[in-house]
């Protein structure tokens, strides 16, 4: 049987169980800029105030209560651009479980400075896929997937659940997807109850690898990334990632850098809230057309890591 | 009777019950790093998350539920550096109430562009408070004063009700003075039912008005303002709001516009919230050591409207 076959909303269900204490219920935030602009009551859920900054604490914080005693002492180690590594930081901080994190020489300062914080070792290099993996081979490692595996998109999906607890009507709910893991996990939690609820991917057009995956039915990978949203910037859709969302998400749809930037300023002036590139790309969709509201709609603002700096060179 | 004394905290109350349908309950958000900063557990009320971006919503709503029809029908006008205009139009507009709002020419366009989208008419001009006056008395309006006077005040403490309620162990509250609305109105919330705990008012060193006022033992003006912080900068302190503050606030502090401006910074990059300078002053005093923290802290961030131009040039 596919991995995917085996998960289960229950799988989401039981990770809130685990997780709930220690990360943050985020607001869901009624948006009247937003509502008049998708002709439709429309809501930002503030994901951005989440404990280190994004979505990425919570299956990280659950991954990490299943490693056993052995793991636990050996440690663990990941690859990401920025977000997943922060929230592993701390979630291992949390666990009391040596951590090293490989981040792109190029990940938001903000991100690095965050994970360093935590006590995470932190290496910085281009290859920082390769460097995660030989390190995690050489010494006994355990590698904690940004994305695509099944306890990282359990733990994600505790959003979901949210979300349809705070609005039960949602008709409409709109997340970036990088790997997918956010998507796949909310999906997972709400497509059996809520089979009316249209779920909506949003990609960066330079690294639209999941709008390609479906197109093409199965997971793809690009060559080369080229969009401001290093949080939507994974070169690869992940195999059990791919196969939920085909499963489970209405429809993806891709968006320029240029609307992601009309979005962070829509937040930032409208909703005074920071978003991320990869975080504002869900209500950048809405306000671009790219996404049409059918009944309440919902906009994940999957994160908010962003330097001051980078945040005013961009907008 | 003065009018402070025939004050109560059931005002509050009443006018939780009047406008509590139209607007938000703002969440307090746990912030781990305000936590290290202030050596207490610490919580921001993220008000700049209200409808029409800052307090000034809850006032304006609440005064106008006590017009008579004749001042409904004639309709309303106040004078204000901005969110107080901005919340007015708003409130008229729900109330179907003609409003002029009188503004500086100063004024942030952000706060200008959301006064005129709710309908109101604007006016700028360097003497709006008597030109606000003047207009009022030859056309029979009823003017909405930005503070002083108890339906604002009681409307304001609404923010205090929900604070308390969230967090029932807060050893100290720190709040921004402008004209003393806000702090007057939660001092009356909170004060009777929580004697112990402590609540401080923060002032910008260029415009104190109600540091002075303390000093002195009367209500006080200034010749001149000079800070960044437009929306605690009116140049006098209110009778009422004085009176109030000097029987309930535990203290007032000052601080710079450099501290202001670190507060922002703080408030962007680590819990991805947008302040305006007035709405970060009460963080800012945290981090700069003016205020103690005794007991689980809360911070009121008052209000989030600033235009990105205005807030890249000040960050």
């Amino acid at each position: 049987m596919p991995v995917e076959e085996s998960m289960k909303p229950e799988d989401v269900i039981r990770a809130r169980s685990l997780i709930q204490e220690h990360i943050f219920r985020t607001p869901l935030l009624r948006s009247t800029d937003l509502s008049d602009r998708a002709g439709q009551p429309a809501f930002l859920k503030a994901e951005n105030l989440q404990i280190t900054g994004s979505f990425k604490a919570r299956g990280a914080l659950h991954r990490l209560a299943s490693l056993t005693s052995q793991e636990r002492a050996n440690g663990v180690i990941t690859f990401s651009a920025g977000n997943h590594a922060l929230a592993l930081a701390w979630a291992a901080h949390q666990a009391g479980v040596p951590a090293i994190v490989v981040m792109p020489e190029t990940a938001d300062p903000s991100k690095v400075r965050g994970a360093k914080v935590y006590g995470a070792t932190v290496i910085q290099t281009p290859d920082f896929v390769l460097v995660a993996r030989s390190l995690q081979a050489d010494r006994g490692l355990t590698l904690v997937h940004p994305f695509d595996e099944p306890a990282i998109i359990a733990g994600q999906g505790t959003l979901g659940l949210e979300v349809i607890e705070d609005l039960p009507a949602a008709g409409t709910i709109v997340i970036g997807i990088g790997g997918g893991g956010l998507i796949a996990g909310c999906a997972l939690a709400i497509r059996a109850t809520h089979p009316n609820t249209r779920i909506i991917g949003v990609e960066p057009e330079g690294a639209n690898t999941m709008a390609l995956s479906m197109a093409e039915g199965r997971a793809m990978s690009i060559a080369q990334v080229n969009t401001i949203a290093d949080g939507l910037a994974p070169p690869f859709a992940g195999a059990l990632t791919y196969s939920i969302i085909r499963d489970m998400v209405d429809d993806v749809v891709v968006i320029s850098d240029e609307e992601i930037v009309e979005g962070m300023r829509f937040l930032f002036e409208s909703a005074h809230l920071v978003a991320e590139p990869a975080g504002a790309a869900a209500t950048s969709a809405v306000l671009s057309g790219a996404v049409t509201a059918k009944g309440p709609l919902v906009a994940v603002i999957s994160g908010g890591n962003i330097s001051l700096e980078r945040f005013k060179q961009l907008v």
